[in-house]
């Protein structure tokens, strides 16, 4: 069964804190009807910094899509390969010629060719390695690059796939943008590379034994881009918030499909695409909020970073390292749709020591692989 | 294995004709220092004739971006139900419920969230139903989608993929460019929708055997978007018919791994980019000609339908019903990348006749699953 191994997550150089988002927005928007409202959802969202591709001076400037784009395709290239070689390393040493495809998702630019195809003409990729770009789901795309991956591996047994989520949401902002909606997000979103390998065969890491998306009914307007000649504006309505109460039933019955119960998991890396959605959660689950720490700190640390976010919370996991073997978890992007792109599995030691057995955990009822 | 099934196609109510196409060419660039050139490329792709989503005065204005990319929603809104219905009708009257996956794709417009979320909300297809929208792969998404839908239905046995191929070309006019690939693209691609359905189980059709992906080195700009206030603007290098000579090895190592001869098979489902790639491929793989009229007739009767192409061949080629059941054959769809994503198969007869066995074809030396 396929196994998601350590991601290899970075984060810009540039970067603004908390108290500087505060002090712009007072300065840019000064006349804002609803100003006190924007610094308090601001200061409600507790992300102390965020990182920037740009200086922020630039970051400020919109200079057209045409260059826009441009940086980030520049961007995209310079910080793709060395997150690319410490997956390809934390998956257990392995080459770019052990690669069978690559899911490149990104939300914050649009190149066609695709990132993949210059990561193959690059960075050592065989020249028939699959290329699979998704740029249309958003936040969600994390998780399903995940679940895409595995049912790869599943479909090709010992076959190797490589994650690159590449978010540089600094480059959507819009000066001209000041709605509610625009301007909390001027204060949450972050740019990062994460990237991490999926094995078919071999690794340690997250054993992904079952996987489900969930379309919430008519609420496509919740989350949208606006495409415009100044580029893709992001639109977020006030109810997104209060999203949780329709996913988290979608959680529970992936969970109970593998006979799982959804509140008592071992780990949880979900979608932090704001302090409420984790607050939320845990309470509709009933789940310690300590349970979603690693979410919790990606939030704080780098602001959301779109389909980046579960492969930096599940770093920090990694880096923790507390789990024990058949430790039985979930992992869960949301975004736009609004979509959940979900999975549980078990956490898979090192090899050298035993492999997990679904069987240990207390959790598992039945653990046969696949679809919810 | 997966079937791929007979395949719906409906092209746009407004039509160009070559000679228009020629006229305008004159009319709208008469001082182009090449436009003798311009003329005679227009002539040689063969089209006699393309639709269009919109009356011809409607298409040769350009909106601004925002209005193409909500004239992209409203078309593909309008013209994805009716072509969705007959694909599901035509894989043996499934329901919508009966999809597991859809696979959108389609290069020319960009919404957020992807035309998969609508279509769950609209066409009554299960919430739990996976997303896989693909805009970045160009003409070459159509033969991806095939790929991706065969390896979703080899994950998990038994399930369906819809496959939706929306092209709406017409809507990328770019007014103001006008070098010799630019004009010559005006005079080649059109507009259409496609959709087929990938079964898992049942059907009839092209049984998906393996499947493979080449990018052809250091060609990424070959083919390409350059992404602008004004849109998508698509790049031709004038090398890229030349392109077989380095694709057509691909196929072949596709076949080979098959234990087939690409130069002996019996259908021959080509992306028909252009008149070149259709004469090229056919002289370098040593095939006649005439083996190539399912993609040649597309190419004649609606111009280059990008990722549509593939779908709109096979429909020909189910339309002419002379396959005898384990036929042998090829998919392959061409690309920015430059990729080919291309797979194998045979012509499986409707349920109730016996299966065909791959062991039936004089070509198959192995016929295992797989990947090449």
């Amino acid at each position: 069964m396929p196994i998601l191994c350590r991601p290899a997550v970075m984060v810009p150089e540039h970067t603004i804190t908390m108290g500087e988002t505060l002090d712009l927005a007072r300065q840019l928007h000064a006349d804002h009807p609803k100003l006190d409202l924007v610094l308090q959802l601001i200061e409600n969202t507790g992300v102390h910094k965020r990182h920037l591709v740009r200086p922020l001076d630039q970051t400020l400037r919109h200079p057209g899509v045409e260059v826009r784009n441009l940086v980030y395709e520049e961007e995209a290239r310079r910080r793709v390969p060395e997150v690319t070689l410490a997956a390809l390393a934390a998956a257990g040493d392995l080459g770019a010629q052990d690669i069978d495809a690559i899911i490149f998702v990104s939300c914050t630019g649009f190149l066609m060719p695709s990132m993949t195809a210059w990561m193959i003409n690059n960075l050592g990729f065989r020249n028939d390695t699959r290329q699979i770009p998704i740029a249309q789901l958003g936040c969600a795309a994390g998780g399903a690059a995940i679940n895409r991956a595995a049912d790869f591996c599943n479909a090709y047994p010992g076959t190797n796939v490589l994650i690159v989520a590449c978010e540089f949401c600094s480059l959507l902002y819009q000066p001209s943008d000041s709605d509610v909606g625009s301007l909390l997000s001027n204060g949450l979103f972050g740019d990062a590379v994460a990237a991490a390998v999926v094995r078919g065969r071999g690794g340690y890491g997250v054993r992904l034994e079952r996987n489900g998306s969930y379309l919430v009914p008519d609420t496509e307007h919740w989350i949208s881009y606006a495409v415009k000649a100044t580029g893709f504006h992001f639109r977020l309505d006030k109810r997104v918030p209060t999203t949780m109460a329709m996913l988290a039933p979608a959680l529970r019955t992936l969970a109970d499909s593998h006979g799982w119960d959804a509140a008592a998991l071992d780990f949880y890396i979900i979608h932090a695409g704001g302090p409420r959605i984790l607050d939320d959660l845990s309470d509709i689950l009933g789940v310690d909020t300590e349970s979603f720490r690693y979410s919790r700190a990606t939030l704080t640390d780098y602001g959301n970073i779109a389909s980046a976010v579960v492969f930096d919370a599940l770093r920090r996991m990694f880096e923790e390292n507390t789990l024990e073997h058949g430790a039985a978890g979930v992992i869960a992007g949301f975004g736009p749709g609004i979509t959940a792109e979900s999975c549980v599995g078990t956490w898979a030691v090192p090899t050298g020591q035993p492999s997990p057995q679904p069987s240990q955990s207390p959790r598992i009822a039945t653990a046969e692989s696949g679809m919810s």
